[in-house]
């Protein structure tokens, strides 16, 4: 047995309060090397002798490895548990709390072989809104996704024309005008979540080089009309989540710009990391000019990143979070760049919007592994790019073949608690990629089927603004072109409208339901959710039709040996 | 190479702040199994091409793992790495942050290859208090320790005999007092930290039932008295810990009590974990007698559990926590059943000490891993049991070799980060053990072989009262004897005296040095401190006597082969 592969760490992902009587647990070992788990489990302060006994079930493969879970019972709310575990070549270990010991009674009944569950407690607890595990959202680029009061059109305005490619500084006169004469629309199309890119004054088109954060950018509207648009969605049964990007400040602001020009006597040097003065010229490392003056997001002179260990700092930020909640009764916040600002802030941050709403939701715009923000204090959940890109990477750009998808997505859902894989935003594309029409090659066909497998993971999913109306786009600033109406109710349209209403009827085992990825032995992608329902889903991505073997076919629809074309079926009961 | 036992985990004690521009990370391979790991980093920003290399450095072997470790620099606080491994059978691959790759260029170039950490925020950091590691505790058990009024004993005192077993309910007269004048006698030692058994009025001899937090107990004097101690030790270079028993109250206490009279009512009815009403008569579920009436520390009915979430409860414990140190200066506290306590209350704890003294020593009760307290915003230190005891399985019990020891040592250091290791608190026994005299069968050169290897440990040392008296004594109450005044200046007495004093003299080494522990050919256990000194310390716990390899002494005053006879030998240079 592969020693070293056996793997549990206590209070984390690998073992987790769900109820204030019960914990979950998981533990990995090496691919194919062990045979089966056996936990062993009583409470803290009972004799060893007194042990109960659970097998793990094996939840997935990754990688690398295998993974194991199972669900205890601490009728006092302490549990102690240790593993026992027999490997397919016959060795058999006892995993616990001072490693690895040989498996007998002796070992077993020592206290010190036992993980312990201090104490179950509810405060410590990581839940997630149950609402987002209901929510397909929307993602509207306010400036592109519909122009609605000419009045407020910036200088210059370019014609609305979807087929165009924008420019880096190009603006369409898109605003919250447009949004609110569309919700009836959003209604239609069957989503139940907006969320918008920044709608608060800034310098640019994208709005994420803030001026001021209390107020709407003139661009897009005001207040009232914020209001109300927030207002008519929550009419609609439509939750509202807007992106708040706290990493850094637009070097337009008022407080940059005194630093500009007051230097170290600026009040609000210390509101940001300044490495020396005067703070121009910015010297940018990344083309060789030396060192920044000051501390920004990635180079970019004109984002001067704030410091939230100030008290002033972290104030002025929490003030503005809570105000739109309260306010203005939005649901959620999307978190720019949220992973370079630090956990101090992100838990007071967490405490002050979870004290108004305890069921807000808080997203982080997370690219990498984001286990450190999952933890019940901080996040609720991520942008979900590590698993979302990966999916990609198989149906669009080959890079992965199907083994390797499966593997690889069930590692991902491995490295986050159940709660936090149910709160994650899943999305194909964003403001921040090429669409996935394009990504496609112009397969629409394609692009509607990874979209599809998307929708039957665990995770809310996202549809970035025109993916209904089959939009193309390449990188940034291409996939910002101004929304096509004209292709409301086209096949594309009904597709994507089935397959949203689709998630929301299946909402309890799509959103909550346990998930495993596998992939039939003739090469299908088989998705298979468990909860209120089963839902099996076969994916073909060879391109070429594939005979389903009855066994993975829920229904049994399929006779042995019976061809699925290209593309999916879905089947539940 | 065995690919599932390649193991690096972001933001934990794989990957911790050092400095605002280093970051330490540590990987985790097979035994034996890889021949290289080499680090390729860069500013987050920068592309991947202009990564920099480092090489680990093997830094121990544990029980299956081989553990490796660099030191990255990051010059704008951010970085990304990944590992590039190569197995002693060749193998070559990359471990990043969306798993094991082949190790190609290609491969190498992917930004999804690496591991982030997005910023280095020093507000984030954990931040152990310097002062800790350069200190020796001494652990007083108030009752036991010295009678220095005669005034305040209790009624049926007995005479203090230190050949005496005590009875679980027996009263000696130990004070306050007592300790007041025997400061010197304490300086005299070496030490230059005390660390009490709790000292507030409770109904106990062990003062662990607390009835009032805020009151001295009568026996042992009051807080002008306390005063006056705190100040004495400190005059004298002494820092002071107190015992916060905040898991559960006494169930003598006012609260309690009014629980009892009035039920559902009373209004401290949420201040505990009821499970239903009366509270009384209570039933044990360990003795079979069904479900608790309410939670209490184990399953004793005399010490009901308090509810930390309830906002009530926690001003009442912060207030207590922070009153002793605002008005009385102590320096740490140690925190009973630690464990049990909720972390959302710890964190305000350390955030409320820390405000008045930034470098306030917190330390836990927590009897097995310890890693979910130790990140930074809970505890400096635990009480190292999982360390010291198995100290005790090979030095006493012969129940570890010395191979399993070194292995299981070192996999315990690696469960935490290096400033946590360094505020350990190691003890060998204390008022919850038998004593080291008594588990070392009588043989005092043994005990103090162990005590001697324990204080070449990173971590705190602290002795418990008597032990430099030769003091035996078993498991709890049996440990509590009165103090042997008659052995002052025995030959025991002067070498846990010398032991102090070279402790200290080389506390920058060894309270903060790296660590190696090897066995070498002969069965030695070797020591290896490295820091403004270095240190090699030589154990011989094999029975007999031992050839010492040259390469194993640091000062070569062993010729190859010259024997180590039973014991110890410790060279610095």
């Amino acid at each position: 047995m592969q020693l070293a592969a056996l793997r549990h760490r206590t209070e984390s992902e690998d073992c987790f309060v769900v109820s204030p009587h019960h914990v979950r647990i998981r533990f990995h070992s090496a691919k194919g090397d062990v045979a089966k788990v056996i936990v062993h489990y009583t409470d803290n302060y009972m004799p060893t002798q007194s042990t109960a006994t659970i097998a793990m079930e094996k939840i997935g493969e990754g990688q690398v490895e295998d993974h194991w879970m199972a669900t205890l019972r601490a009728p006092y709310r302490r549990i102690k548990y240790t593993f026992e575990v027999i490997g397919t070549d016959g060795d058999h270990k006892i995993v616990g709390d001072r490693g690895i010991k040989d498996f007998n009674e002796e070992n077993l009944n020592e206290d010190s072989s036992y993980f312990k569950v201090p104490y179950l407690h509810q405060i410590d607890m990581d839940m997630t809104p149950d609402w987002v595990k209901h929510t397909v959202w929307y993602q509207i680029f306010p400036e592109r996704f519909a122009n609605g009061d000419k009045s407020n059109d910036p200088a210059g305005v370019k014609p609305w024309n979807p087929q165009d490619h924008p420019g880096r500084e190009d603006y369409y006169g898109g605003d919250l005008q447009g949004v609110l004469d569309h919700l009836d629309y959003l209604k239609k199309l069957g989503i139940n979540g907006i969320y918008f890119c920044p709608v608060f004054k800034a310098g640019s088109n994208h709005k994420y080089d803030t001026i001021d954060y209390l107020q709407i950018d003139p661009d897009f509207g005001d207040k009232d009309l914020f209001a109300k648009v927030v207002n008519e969605a929550h009419k609609r049964g439509m939750k509202v989540m807007l992106d708040a990007v706290f990493n850094h400040l637009g070097d337009q602001s008022m407080q940059w710009q005194d630093v500009v020009k007051n230097g170290a006597k600026s009040r609000f040097a210390d509101w940001f990391h300044i490495n020396h003065y005067p703070v121009t010229p910015y010297h940018n490392p990344s083309k060789g000019e030396g060192n920044p003056e000051y501390d920004t997001f990635a180079f970019e002179q004109h984002m001067p990143k704030l410091n939230t260990a100030n008290p002033q700092v972290q104030d002025f930020l929490l003030e503005i979070a809570t105000y739109w909640v309260k306010y203005f009764d939005i649901d959620a916040w999307r978190l720019d760049v949220a992973n370079e600002v630090d956990h101090h802030f992100w838990r007071k941050f967490h405490d002050a919007v979870t004290a108004i709403k305890p069921d807000f939701y808080i997203v982080g715009e997370i690219w990498h592994n984001a286990r450190p923000w999952l933890n019940g204090d901080e996040f609720s959940g991520v942008m979900n790019y590590p698993y979302t890109l990966q999916i990609e990477d198989h149906f669009f750009a080959n890079k992965m073949s199907a083994k390797d998808l499966v593997e690889h997505l069930t590692d991902q859902l491995i490295l986050y608690r159940d709660m936090n894989n149910q709160a994650m935003m899943d999305m194909l594309d964003s403001h921040d990629t090429a669409r996935i029409l394009t990504l496609a090659h112009g397969d629409q066909a394609l692009a509607l089927q990874a979209l599809t497998f998307m929708f039957m993971q665990t995770g809310s999913p996202c549809i970035y603004y025109g993916t209904e109306m089959g939009m193309t786009g390449d990188n940034d600033p291409d996939c910002r072109k101004p929304m096509d109406w004209s292709k409301e109710d086209s096949s594309v349209w009904e597709q994507v409208h089935e397959l949203v209403k689709f998630r929301l009827k299946y909402a309890n085992t799509l959103g909550k339901g346990t998930i495993r990825l596998t992939v039939t032995k003739r090469g299908l992608i088989k998705v298979e959710r468990e909860g209120q329902e089963q839902i099996v889903a076969l994916f073909n991505t060879t391109k070429q039709a594939v005979p389903v073997n009855m066994n993975d076919s829920l229904s049994q629809n399929y006779e042995n040996g019976q061809l699925l074309p290209e593309g999916f079926v879905i089947e539940c009961k």
